[in-house]
């Protein structure tokens, strides 16, 4: 019954946030001689969020967002050598290993004996294939999928293109947002798998236990015996 | 015989080359108290080219891009005031309006009658996605394709997943090093149409005339007269 399970990339199969929260800190030490590090956070998120619509998501339109908050938050103060690091700081994230997570290839090679495997990312587009093809993981994946967005008109774009059956689709992923909550509406299941730290931009609710489509487990080897259950119920139609 | 027509976007469909052009003049001119103008754009080629393989193409990159070359042209004396203006100039070009070329819709719907169009694009994926919206041409196209990189890999990777012959396809494009060349040398056919400004980095020597597969116009109005022309060659086999 299902034939597709699609993964999440950044926080899912790699550590990423992690990147972007060590990049922060070093931003507010920059500014700390201007800022509490409270009112740092809060006015680059205030401008992340200005921008998201023309930025989008990636490590450029952090970049640019760092370099735009520093010259507010300083009153045009900052010197032009700083800029200078916060762009470094960015080079640096795009040139960052990448960590693949505990348990993640195992998991991989495992289902991808039964299951067609496909990755399902937004961000920018050259930064997730380096990520994807740094990582190791590609062989795995019968597709990638980048896309600028993802809410339930991308997803059911995906199916649709690839003439997926909602009850052929597992979504795994660390975003209730992104990965879960536009899954289950399309009456596809999807798989919550929380990282140890969540964007702001990402938080949602966590679905009521029990709602049709949404399972949770805690680390990703655990996915194997969660989706043979899911055939299983599904197949024999007694446990549910 | 002939199955997909692709186009090219920016300087095939739309103006671009032009948007990029009048920025860098505004560049030039706020950098003209530090610099003469040949070495400001000397300068900021080559910033673009060492930054090519981490940042990618488009806006975003364009911006990072000009902001750290402002900052090395003047030694670190460009105000944080005008950095802010240099992002200013990057959230200008990320909402410029779409000018689609002369001749483009009218061209476009003829073709679309008998063909199946697609858009292979390289850039930044969101900007590209807003400009293809806001063009108002989205609907003649069955798929949109963009990639971080346009080369001989990328183009048999398309080809290869949407399971088109090279004797289907035909690439128009404004690019020899992007549209045409890499094409042709798959045994494929494309279309040359120059467009008024090239910048430098898509630049290359164009194919010796009569070359397989190359072919070129002057106006996006004669491609489907000339698809035409390449079908009756190639179904008689009488007019090669």
């Amino acid at each position: 019954m299902i034939r597709w399970i699609a993964f999440d990339a950044d926080d899912t199969l790699w550590h990423n946030e992690t990147l972007y929260s060590r990049t922060q800190d070093r931003f507010i030490d920059l500014l700390s001689r201007y800022h509490d590090r409270d009112w740092i956070i809060e006015g680059l998120y205030t401008t992340e969020m200005r921008n998201l619509q023309s930025f989008g998501y990636g490590i450029k339109a952090f970049t640019l967002s760092m370099i735009e908050t520093a010259i507010e938050l300083t009153e045009g103060r900052i010197e032009a050598s700083e800029i200078r690091q916060i762009i470094e700081f960015g080079k640096e994230m795009l040139q960052a290993e990448v960590q693949v997570l505990e348990g993640v290839e195992g998991t991989l090679k495992e289902l991808a004996e039964s299951y067609d495997l496909m990755i399902i990312t937004k961000g920018d587009l050259l930064d997730q294939e380096i990520k994807i093809s740094r990582s190791g993981l590609g062989s795995y994946f019968r597709a990638v999928e980048v896309v600028s967005r993802k809410n339930r008109e991308s997803y059911a774009n995906i199916l649709e293109r690839r003439q997926i059956q909602a009850g052929e689709f597992v979504m795994v992923g660390n975003s209730l947002k992104s990965d879960i909550l536009p899954v289950i509406e399309l009456g596809a299941r999807a798989v919550y798998i929380p990282y140890e730290l969540t964007w702001a931009h990402e938080q949602d609710a966590e679905p009521e236990p029990g709602i049709n489509g949404y399972y949770k487990a805690e680390k990703i080897s655990q996915l194997p015996k969660l989706i043979a259950e899911m055939e299983a119920s599904h197949g024999g139609g007694r446990k549910e």
